[in-house]
């Protein structure tokens, strides 16, 4: 049997005074969950724990069976390998932001005017940076945003952030986190990394250019959020399962790599409210011939979640639903619908709330609850988990969990 | 907003036969709770853990979210704190009981007959004592109970109870409980204390006193129970939470102490049956102004638990339902209803079985239960929670955890 997981980013929610206090997924039309849900178990979830406001990597990883506490030290690791990155066990990676100083490093601009384009010659420059015994290797992200890893022996990722987080102020140097000479050697690499950054970007012929039209230009690299690869067994060697994913935001596509996914590019997948969801679909179910497991994430649902917009919430929700509908009629599959977190309209941020989660198949035990939203969810057969149960769960439906003892 | 935490001690029972096998709390009219429930979810929690019986120490601090694994480590801590005493970490607590011996340090009566009056000047008396390197402090309680504070380098709670546990028993030895040189150290001194104890009261006018009236003086000091003082951080710096308490009994007084909220003397709150309870609301709404959160504490349910009285229980219910209907027209505050641990009638003791919890308010995902009782708070949208998950979970609705990752 295989598994489809489909995973809507911040689904969960709370009541709503203009819905008759229901919450965003209760009040959204969506005949295919409600048909999955005859065939299945449903419960709520903490992702990482009662009471515990996740952010959406340590969500992901502990849904994927990955105990947070461990395996997550910063978000850069997921960024980076979401970008396509290649890692190394002990790599050092941070996220960074292109920023604007004047010439005595005070900041400008945090985000260089939200620098959207040609930031990958600004990385491409940057690469030439050479300090003795490390490897650096800079990769621009959406907007002002990138990834360094720092490769070498002797690193730490406890290190502080540089950015002095309001403009008017000069560049922060980085701090160690501890008393190592790890971090005491990181640190100061990361202001070598700084000013070397200055150096390179101040007169590049970007920023020449975007001088003359009037933007800030990129002229430093503000790095932020040290974090660190550790080895970890992917999903073919943890629970011999071959595991695809098809994602839109890059951070997903990223821990589901940490975790040995095949990432799949789908054409229209964005994590935008612009994403193709029946290609993305089309191409869960196409990856379900080949591989044994499917991670599916849906981005939209937060992103209205965190708008505040409950309408538009409902929208994708309902739009999700609709593209969900081949998987009704899908034999030999678990089909798996939860969210990674909570992402209440009306504080447009993660919360704790426990998420719902359907559990749907043949070998499944119907709970007799009809219909997929948190309240409903919350009287279903599978109780309140967590998200480090989820997977061993599904193992467990698909026979693959290993006897405990004899 | 802010939050209230109404605990009904012992407020949990099992099914009474009487009762067509209803709880009292099944039984109680309680319009109130009825209405509360409207806006809630509710769940059932284990304080501790499933099956575990707690004593009022460790269930309350597990509600606080203090691990009572690593912050209880007996009563005296939070008797002495509930006396008003100030303790400073590392303080070895006990409890006392004043009791009566013969001259061969036999005891006679392990209450000294219940003694209830002038233990003020035997405690008066007792602070004479004088122990090189070692500083006590001698308060007396309710009836023949008081509370020793040993305060000096090099002291340790591991050590053993002095009193028999019977009459006819000499007076035992204190003995260490590790084999470390503070335990053996503190045994010792346990023992002299005993000794210094008697030298002292035998001829103390009081018991002169007691023995014209033929009742047995009170003529040594029992120490039990040995504590100790662990550093915590309060409310405020740990939740970010200005915090007050609203209770008679000692204990609970204690407890939120220990947890930094600021203990209000209420007229007429007394921790027995006689209790003021809307004077106790009164002064919860009062502090509700001033305060983030307020614990409001009623003792009465679990003392006709222990009276294996259920009519009585049932009946300071609905007072407590009463005294509760300004509650059902706050706003912008997060009204929680649970208990501590069960008292069944039937056992007239604690038990493990799990206390029912209602959380209220705006914010909150309304499970469609209507009213509030064991039963059918076990169905709502909580689930079965820990006492430990309360507070984090409290503090995500009002928005004020913390973000686990990125």
């Amino acid at each position: 049997m295989k598994i489809l997981l489909v995973v809507c980013d911040g689904l969960g929610d709370r009541p709503i005074k203009e819905l008759n206090y229901k919450t965003p997924l209760a009040a959204a039309e969506k005949p295919n969950l409600e048909k999955l849900s005859l065939i299945g178990v449903k419960g709520i979830m903490d992702t990482v724990a009662p009471g515990v406001r996740p952010g959406s990597a340590p969500a992901h990883l502990a849904i994927f069976g990955y105990d947070p506490e461990k395996y997550y030290t910063g978000r850069g690791v997921f960024e980076a390998l979401g970008l396509g990155l290649e890692l190394k066990e002990g790599d050092i990676v941070f996220r960074f932001n292109f920023a604007t100083v004047d010439d005595k490093m005070v900041v400008v601009d945090r985000r260089a005017g939200r620098i959207s384009e040609r930031t990958v010659e600004l990385a491409k420059a940057l690469n030439d940076i050479s300090i003795q015994g490390v490897e650096l290797v800079f990769k621009e992200a959406v907007e002002h945003r990138g990834v360094l890893i720092m490769r070498g022996e002797g690193l730490s990722w406890k290190v502080s952030d540089t950015d002095p987080g309001k403009t008017g102020l000069r560049v922060g140097k980085c701090k160690p986190l501890d008393s190592s000479p790890e971090a005491l050697k990181t640190a100061s690499l990361v202001d070598m990394v700084v000013e070397e950054s200055y150096k390179i970007l101040k007169d590049h012929w970007v920023n020449r250019d975007r001088i003359k039209q009037g933007v800030p230009p990129a002229n430093v690299v503000l790095p932020r959020g040290a974090s660190i690869l550790t080895k970890v067994e992917g999903f073919k060697e943890r629970y011999k399962l071959k595991a695809s994913c098809v994602a839109g935001g890059t951070l997903y596509k990223g821990v589901a790599k940490f975790a040995g996914m095949n990432v799949l590019n789908v054409a229209g997948a964005t994590g935008t409210y612009e994403t193709n969801y029946k290609a993305k679909v089309e191409a869960s179910l196409k990856a379900l011939k080949e591989t044994d497991f499917v991670f599916l994430h849906f981005k939209q649902a937060d992103l209205a979640g965190e708008d505040g917009d409950y309408k538009r919430k409902i929208e994708v929700i309902q739009r999700i639903d609709e593209a969900l509908k081949p998987l009704t009629v899908l034999d030999d599959t678990l089909i798996v619908v939860t969210a990674d977190h909570s992402t209440p309209c009306s504080i447009k941020t993660h919360s704790a709330d426990p998420v719902p989660v359907m559990i749907c198949g043949e070998e499944v035990r119907r709970d007799c609850i009809e219909g997929f939203d948190e309240v409903k969810a919350a009287k279903g057969g599978l109780n309140r988990i967590r998200g480090l149960d989820l997977i061993r769960i599904l193992l467990d439906i698909v026979n693959l969990a290993e006897k405990y003892g004899a």
